[in-house]
């Protein structure tokens, strides 16, 4: 990987300002959590004390173990900030927020910016960024910063960072598991991050409930042409008290399943309303499909709404997907 | 963890013997195949040839992607070899065979060696050992056994290591993911290791039937004070064409239930007999409880084997496990 360029006007902006707004994304996972987290401990290190974490949606459940998650708030301040810190997203609407006053802002981020990013207000009046699409996490780009402000990396910013960089690598398994990122892992446990007190905490205390909905759900797993598939139906949500979000990563299942190429999950929102979440092992470009029913995503992992029984939802995306497959060959 | 010390009687016995039986444990996992096949080319490269790598029970299916994994041999040589390596375990019995003919035996190993160890016959006439049961796996005894052969670590050896690591580090999530293990990973991924094409391999390519019959045994998932269990039954082994292989991680999933401290997976191998696999969250030593049915393990993952009706085996076992949590309060 090549070195990430931190510009003195950034690290200028962190040391010569006193109030500032960190905000992730909607919907955060452990990226945007732990990089927000970490980089207000390391930014209250060197004295400052007027600093805002946001996020909209506040902390999921599972990230609630994260040292000082208390600290997150879902408004913004009022006043004006000198600095606004956008984190793990590039756009203000990511942050789930119109405005937020500040003098500065910055982008600190690995995703790729949008196409029209030159165009828009944000990045007309951006006074620094930190925009690496090549590093795996943000958490990656925050420990760097971090690094060169010469602020020594405590126990509680470990545990944030390295929380991180395992979500944005799916457990050091995706390929964006770089050494870079295996090197940083290895200095966040000797700063005192405990990979099992962490892996517990963010894959081994599902609910009951949850681990019953995903019983009933692999009853429906099917396979055919290379798509592997299942579905969780209100009836399912309701008989085992659980949610939307209790299926989350169901999606997993019908991926692990050697004979797919593409994986399908249908989740039933309201009745003749299926969320769908697709993935692919590599061949086919799952985005395109999601596009074609309005949805939207990665190459390998997308998702979309279809209105219709849930038979004919599956019959139109199978037949999208198997057109894919058969021109991918 | 504190340095390895690699013997100069071991480097001797590796650099001045020309024939070598390495062998394996029965039922080998990743770190077993991986870590023979590792050490078998990285003698190779340094122009040995009469290498013979030996596991009983062959190289289980989602391993045959290790390189040279073809090279393993489930029958001994009949001629006396130079050395004998047992790899990844430390009795005979264990690599499943009563004897080896072998003029110096060498054991590389991170197990606990047995209590009686000093008065065996094999310890009596071993030549030299690496064992150091602080090193998350074997793996990694090996990878510091080439650095001190000054053998470079190429792609496939790295390969090799890389799985040997993951596997018994739990894809880098258990307490014995070490700086170490992590830094290792690290140069194992520079000498080119591919996280996600391993990762793929050995957990995204479970056949459909396995997923299949993880969805009938989900069904039965229970809990109560505590312990989480899950039953697979001969009737789904037959039901879905699959084998008691096919049920290998299976007591991850009541492990992963938020309100167990104790998790039991319960595996009809014949008419009233079950295998039991055990896990821990971390408070209660699982290897005491299956101890006293005769079986054994570590702290958190043990196994042992009851005969009886289902409910007479869960009656025993439970009692067992409730004791436990109870003391440990």
């Amino acid at each position: 990987m090549k070195k990430t360029k931190i510009s003195s006007k950034l690290l200028n902006i962190l040391t010569r300002n006193k109030s500032f707004v960190i905000a992730g994304h909607i919907n955060p996972e452990g990226d945007a959590i732990g990089s927000i987290l970490a980089l207000a401990l390391g930014l209250k290190k060197t004295g400052r004390k007027n600093i805002h974490l946001l996020s909209r949606d506040g902390v999921p459940a599972n990230l609630k173990f994260l040292p000082y998650a208390g600290l997150v708030k879902q408004l913004p301040p009022k006043k004006t900030v000198d600095v606004l810190i956008i984190a793990d997203c590039n756009t203000l609407e990511r942050t789930g927020f119109r405005e937020v006053k500040a003098k500065n802002t910055v982008i600190i981020d690995h995703h790729i910016p949008p196409d029209n990013a030159g165009e828009s207000e944000l990045y007309k009046k951006l006074s620094a960024g930190l925009i690496d699409p090549k590093a795996a996490a943000t958490g990656m780009l925050i420990f760097k910063l971090l690094t060169a402000l010469n602020i020594p990396i405590d126990k509680d910013m470990a545990t944030n960072l390295y929380t991180a960089i395992l979500v944005d690598t799916g457990g050091f398994r995706y390929s964006n598991t770089s050494p870079e990122s295996l090197r940083m892992a290895c200095h966040l446990v000797e700063a005192g991050a405990r990979p099992w007190d962490i892996t517990k905490e963010l894959y081994e205390s599902i609910p009951y409930k949850s681990v019953k909905l995903l019983g009933l759900s692999l009853a429906t797993l099917d396979k055919k042409d290379g798509i592997a598939w299942m579905t969780a139906t209100r009836d399912m949500f309701k008989k085992t008290g659980t949610t939307s979000e209790d299926s989350e990563d169901f999606v997993d299942y019908p991926r692990k399943v050697k004979e797919s190429e593409v994986a399908v999950f249908f989740r039933e929102d309201e009745k003749d309303v299926f969320k769908l979440s697709l993935r692919s092992k590599g061949k086919i470009d799952v985005q395109k499909i999601a596009n074609s029913f309005g949805g939207g995503g990665h190459f390998a992992a997308a998702g979309c709404k279809l209105k219709g029984t849930l038979r004919d939802v599956q019959k139109k995306v199978f037949a999208e997907v198997r057109k894919a497959i058969k021109n991918a060959k």
